[in-house]
C-alpha cells in the first residue's frame, strides 16, 4: 500500500485527497494517515492541509521497498523486490534466492553490506546511505562462456541510466567498469551456477558510488562517486530504478542474437578507451597496443604495433590505459 | 576405528591375531570384537579362530564409509569422504558442502539417490545396491571456459579404472561418458559455481552403472552394465577407489599445463569413434564428417567431406555415430 501510495503522491502535481486515496486503495482515512506518518519518518516532505489533501513537497535520497517499488518502470526485471537496510552482500542474497527457486529477475538492494565483495573475492567498501549495491538474477538459455556477454550489457545499462537520471557523462572501462574523470563509480560482479552446456542462474552484481565524499586512502587515486563528479546529491533510487529499465532494454537485444551483434556499436561509443593506447596485462607478458573496440562476443580488440589485431577474453587479462588507472 | 581394522585385515594374508589388531589400535578386546560383529552385519565373511584371530574370507559388493575408506589409496581426493545410505542427489550434497568450505578433494558417495540427475535437469534412475553415485569438489584456478576440460579427464579415469579393476574395455563417446557394447555405461555430470574470471569451485558427479541386470524400458536400448556386460558381479567400493586413484593422475596433468596437452594422445586412444563418421546435432543444422580427435582444449575435431576440419565445443551440440548411439 505504501508503494502505491508513494506512486500516486509522485505521478500528482497538485494535492491528493486523503478520500481519493481511500476509493483508490479501499482503505480507510486512519490507514492513509498511518502511512503519510510512515513516509515522514522515512524522510519524505509531506505537506498536508485540510480540504486539500496531500502533496509530496520533497523527495530525498531515501531509499525504502516503496520508495523503489514506485520509481521501477520495468516489466521484469526488479518487480521481484527484496530490499535490506543491511544485509552481508547483496549478491550472496540472490545466489541464496535463485539456489531456492526464485523468478528470474527478482533485485536484491541493499543499503549497507557488511561482508560487499568485488571480483576475485577482494572486499568492496559498503558504507551506508550513500552507495548503491544491488544484485538480480538472470536465468537465460545459454552456455557459460556467453555469461561474460550479460556483463558488458549491464555495464552499458549503468552508463546510459548515470547519463540519463544525472547527466554525468562516464564511459566504460573494458569489460564493465563505469569510469568518470578517470576514476571508477562503478564495479560489476558476475555469479554463475552452471552446467557445462548451461546456466543455472546469473547473479550481475553491481555497486555504484553515489553519494560518497570521500574514499579510503587505498582507492582514493583510482575511485569517485557521481556526486563528487557533479558537486550535489544524487538520488540513489531513481538511478537504480533507471538501471532496471536500460538493462532489460539492453538484455533483449542480447537474447535476440544471444551475442552482441545488436549492442557492440552502442558499447563502443561508451569505451573510454576506443582508439586509444592501452597496456594489456597478459600473464604471459603485458603489451601494448591501440584499443579497437570489441567483437560479437565481447572480446577486446587490441591492436598490435605490427597492425595485427588480438581478441583479448575478459578473466584471462587485465587493460589499462598507459595513462592512469583508465 | 572400523576403517583401520578392515584394511589390516585385507592386508592380511592369514590371521590377524586380536592382539595384534589392540596393540595397533590401542583398544580393547572388546573394542576389537565389537568391530567384527558390525562388519559382519554389513556383508562381511570372517573367520574366528581361537589362539589364531581374525581372518576376511570374503569381500562381498559392500559398501560403507569403511569399506571406501579401506580402498582409497589416494592423496587427496577422496580423503575427506561422506558417505550416504541414501541421499537427494551426490551432486546437490557435495555442492553443499562446497558452498560451506569443504576442503578439495571431498567425495560424496550414496547407496541410492531419491533425485538423481542427469545434465539438464534430465532424471537419472538410481536404485540402491548395484550402482555407483558419486559426487567430487575441485578448486581449480582457471577460468570457467576451461572446466570441460576437467570433465574430460574425468571420462578416462572411469574407463581406466573399469578396465584396471574389472577387466571390461570401454570407450569413451566424447566429450565424457563411458560407453561398452555401444551402449552406455556412465555419465557425468558437472556443475560449478564460478565468476566469469574463476572458478570458485567444479562438482563432478559420476554415475555408473555396476551390477544393474536391468534398465528401465526407455533407455533398455542405450544402457548396460559392467555387470552385465561381464556376466559377474564388481566390487563398487574398489571401482570408485580406482576411479579416484586415476583421477588423481591425469587432474595432475591437467593442471601442469591447464588444458589437455599431456591428455589429448591417451583420451584419443579411448574415443570410441576416432576415425570413423559421426553426425554433429548442431542446432543450426546437422551434419556429418569424420571423428579425428580432439584439440588442446577438449573440442571434437571433425573433418568434413571438404577436407575442412571443424572444432566442435562441448555444450554447442550433440554428436551421435552414425550407426547407433554411440
Amino acid at each position: 500500500m505504501k508503494t502505491r501510495i508513494l506512486t500516486i503522491l509522485k505521478e500528482t502535481d497538485g494535492f491528493v485527497s486523503g478520500q481519493e486515496l481511500c476509493d483508490a486503495l479501499h482503505v480507510s482515512r486512519t490507514a492513509v494517515w498511518k502511512v503519510m506518518r510512515q513516509l515522514e519518518e522515512e524522510g519524505y516532505v509531506i505537506e498536508a492541509v485540510r480540504n486539500k489533501g496531500y502533496r509530496l513537497l520533497e523527495a530525498a535520497d531515501v531509499m525504502t521497498e516503496a520508495e523503489l517499488g514506485s520509481r521501477m518502470k520495468t516489466r521484469w526485471l526488479g518487480r521481484n523486490l527484496v530490499y535490506f537496510p543491511e544485509t552481508d552482500s547483496t549478491n550472496i542474497q540472490a545466489r541464496r534466492l535463485a539456489a531456492e527457486g526464485c523468478p528470474e529477475g527478482t533485485l536484491v538492494v541493499a543499503d549497507r553490506q557488511n561482508a560487499g565483495k568485488g571480483r576475485r573475492g577482494r572486499s568492496w567498501a559498503s558504507p551506508s546511505g550513500t552507495s548503491i549495491y544491488m544484485s538480480f538474477v538472470l536465468k537465460p538459455d545459454i552456455p557459460p562462456y556467453c555469461a561474460s556477454m550479460v556483463t558488458l550489457a549491464a555495464g552499458m545499462a549503468v552508463v546510459k541510466a548515470v547519463e540519463e537520471e544525472t547527466g554525468l557523462e562516464t564511459g566504460i572501462k573494458w569489460p564493465n567498469d563505469a569510469v568518470a574523470g578517470g576514476k571508477k563509480i562503478c564495479g560489476i560482479l558476475t555469479e554463475m551456477s552452471a552446467e557445462l552446456e548451461t546456466i543455472h542462474y546469473i547473479v550481475t552484481g553491481i555497486g555504484i558510488n553515489v553519494n560518497q565524499k570521500e574514499f579510503p586512502e587505498e582507492i582514493r587515486e583510482s575511485a569517485t562517486s557521481i556526486g563528487l563528479e557533479l558537486g550535489r546529491e544524487v538520488n540513489r533510487s531513481a538511478l537504480i530504478a533507471k538501471t532496471m529499465e536500460w538493462f532489460e532494454v539492453y538484455y533483449d537485444k542480447f537474447l535476440k542474437t544471444k551475442d552482441l551483434s545488436l549492442l557492440k556499436e552502442e558499447y563502443e561509443s561508451m569505451l573510454a578507451n576506443l582508439n586509444r593506447q592501452v597496456r594489456v596485462l597478459d600473464p604471459a607478458g603485458a603489451y601494448e597496443g591501440i584499443c579497437r573496440g570489441i567483437d560479437r562476443e565481447g572480446r577486446l580488440l587490441v591492436e598490435l604495433p605490427g597492425g595485427e589485431v588480438k581478441a583479448v577474453m575478459s578473466g584471462e587479462v587485465s587493460v589499462r590505459g598507459i595513462y592512469g588507472y583508465v
